[in-house]
């Protein structure tokens, strides 16, 4: 049996703005990646996704970022570690009390933007911010992009890591993420991805840009809902996984992760 | 034995700004209010505060307030009530995952400026705050002016209560504030707050505006730390109390509350 | 002839949140009033929006409000007078900037949301924000809507001001807005507010809540744009001025303005 | 004729905060930078600062900087050029709006911490932002530290300069700053600084860190007024050219500046 988890970012809104359409995606997925208020988020959204994770019975984690609302948290800051602990620290906090008022379990997080990015790059920032993480809620799942310096530090600091598929996106051989700037990075037709998520059920395997088959150890694939059509391909993509004798939908907290990659 | 409990505002700068002389502070009050980011403070000002907090062994409270940091929360502002009560968990959440770090507890918490001042007045607005508060964490004290909305309801909800003495302002016979427009509202004087202080120390009551002897049951004594003067004065307070005979300064969380005025 | 300016709302995101579909709207109305970065709006919407009316040939009006993002300048806040007349200024000067570089005039401005209602109700309000914006340009248009503090004071002090309708909102016989508070205080029919501009082409009058044929000295209707069906609405007003014979959508700015109704 | 102005960073406030002891500073200097909002400042500061500098008759201009009040605009971002030049023209036109209403002149305008730094460093970013602030007002002096990308792009764009020397800063030989994390980039001992001034006054040279006598064509000192220490200084600096034969304190704006370095 293999499980794949399917998460969304959501709750990335602020006061009367709207960015996905999150109640559709909230029947696609099995877990929710919930804006925090710095680069996105305010607390009624913060509490209205708690409920409707809940509601939905799907995995509630906390996505941080810069406090950069202007840029969407997308914008690189150069900010030092130890203060970016402390932002860190915040917005899994200000999340974890409204799973507590809702008596639901936070059960992951994941960097969101330029933060993710620079943390992906960088072991001597990323270390430091996992070890914050840890100290909140050591049972926390870190959930990254495979290969990254994110991944790396939270294996070796002993915590449960769950690799994300971006499936609109190219691979490098070396599993990197093929960078934006470079053509064929996003991969725009449906049917395209569709095929991919198909190639990674059957055979858990990804065909990079250079045209290998390179394994892919994902627990999950990452959704988009912030146009029409990213809700209906993320509902194909559903579909694509329901229909493929052998896999199972399931929010990552509850599957048999492995600690290190094999 | 009489106790005391001598409480402050503190952590109530913003990045590189700061209000009040925090340190000095720390080493004359027995508990501390804390900034949660919305009307002052920021993670890096919290996280500071929560570990000098520790370090001292003092009481650790949030501080919640209206989103104004412009303002520095002390201008009304027209919010259902639904919505600032998630703006309260969002500001205990965060202090709470600073405690957290810190191992060490959070014991009580109190409003804001014009917050506080709105919520003292309107029980239809402190009534659903303090369920949010006590459905965040029962055992949270809750700090409040005598005679007010917020102590209402908070006993009502079977909260723990500890009123606290401004003792630089005058109140009416009734144990209300004089209102800051009205000639006399606040004791400039130094000696005039000190006196006022050896007499609730002495009697447990506080001469009205009026002119009455009144009983004042409080717990705490608020001190500022805002300009020079002030901290000179909140250690002529902490003085006084230690001169006189009977009374000690004891943090609220340890001290024997009782849930009903008597 | 009969002149009209039909006006909306514009620049409302903020970083990459968007509510109306201004590119639409920018095609119906003859001028749009440009949120100025404290409810809503931010420089390069502010940039875009302006390069916009003036491609159009539209008039360019500041739209200024409280400084609430969180709460999209719907809140009322008790500012003191002086400081929301700097804020008044401040926002006038940011879109003035963008104004200048594109070199086309900034014709008028509004107050938005809480500030505007608040401002509508109280002339001790009203007159130093005015005075504020005389001061900063005198030849600025007022829009607002009819008979209220903000027209009182306006025309009190010399400045052009043209009255808008809501078309979808009903009004008392004395030509005051019903409150939304109130049942049928919105017209949600759209065929219903099509009937009520007719009628206002056609005599200059409105039927008010209480049944009465009122004369409505306006110069300008609003219209949205934050729904699918608002803009379709937006459409058939235009539709039903051009037309109407003897009407002719015009600019606030190109209408021959009376300083006082008669 | 030497003449030579005494600038500074002021109205670096926001709300109730305060940085500087600016109602001091403004007694010494003859130019004042005002930060408009980003970074440091609000609407009722920057209409306060514009007051006071009128008061003195002294040179206004805006020191605009990165939306991060949080990081006091000291953080480096990486947002596109593009969207740069409208936060810069943002910032610029609240200011000016300030000054028209007190009828005084925006004379100057500077790049602020991190947004100065990186557009010292870097011609691509320099230029839009100076083409932009030329758009906006082509007689806005440019004040910068000598010999960076701003100074450059700012002459290659026909705009005048005026450079600025940071007395308590080490210099190369090559006339750029030393960067603050090497040993020796800030003198500390305001003798050595004031010596420093001194030299520059007699014969226009500064000692390198590397020990050469170099040109320093500069027209304006930068003054701190951040610490008590900082404004006696400041005073010993203006003591110490007014004791200079020769030497005549004169903002920039009435200084004989060349658009060539020569």
């Amino acid at each position: 049996m293999r499980f794949i988890d399917l998460n969304a970012d959501l709750g990335e809104g602020f006061g009367d703005y709207r960015i996905a359409d999150d109640a559709s995606l909230m029947s696609v997925i099995s877990s929710a990646n919930i804006a925090c208020g710095f680069h996105a988020g305010d607390a009624s959204i913060m509490a209205q996704s708690v409920a409707r994770a809940k509601e939905k019975g799907i995995d509630l984690g906390a996505h941080v970022g810069f406090p950069d609302l202007l840029g969407f948290g997308r914008r690189r800051m150069q900010i030092d570690t130890a203060t970016l602990a402390n932002y860190v620290i915040y917005q899994l906090g200000a999340l974890a009390a409204f799973a507590r008022l809702a008596d639901y379990p936070l059960t992951h997080m994941s960097f969101h933007g330029a933060l993710g990015n620079m943390a992906a790059e960088d072991e001597a920032m990323a270390m430091p911010l996992l070890r914050a993480v840890q100290a909140f809620d050591p049972e926390l799942i870190i959930s990254t992009t495979a290969g990254n310096a994110v991944e790396r530090c939270a294996r070796e600091l002993g915590m449960t890591v769950a690799c994300t598929l971006l499936a609109d996106r190219a691979y490098h051989a070396d599993g990197m993420l093929v960078s934006r700037l470079k053509p064929g990075a996003v991969i725009h037709d449906p049917q395209q991805v569709r095929a991919r998520v198909r190639q990674w059920l059957q055979e858990g395997t990804l065909t990079s840009i250079e045209g290998e088959r390179i394994p892919m150890p994902i627990s999950s694939i990452l959704l988009h809902g912030d146009t029409e059509g990213a809700v209906a391909l993320a509902r194909e993509i559903r579909q694509e996984i329901e229909d493929t004798p052998g896999c199972e939908i399931r929010p990552i907290s509850r599957q048999p992760l492995n600690k290190s990659i094999d």
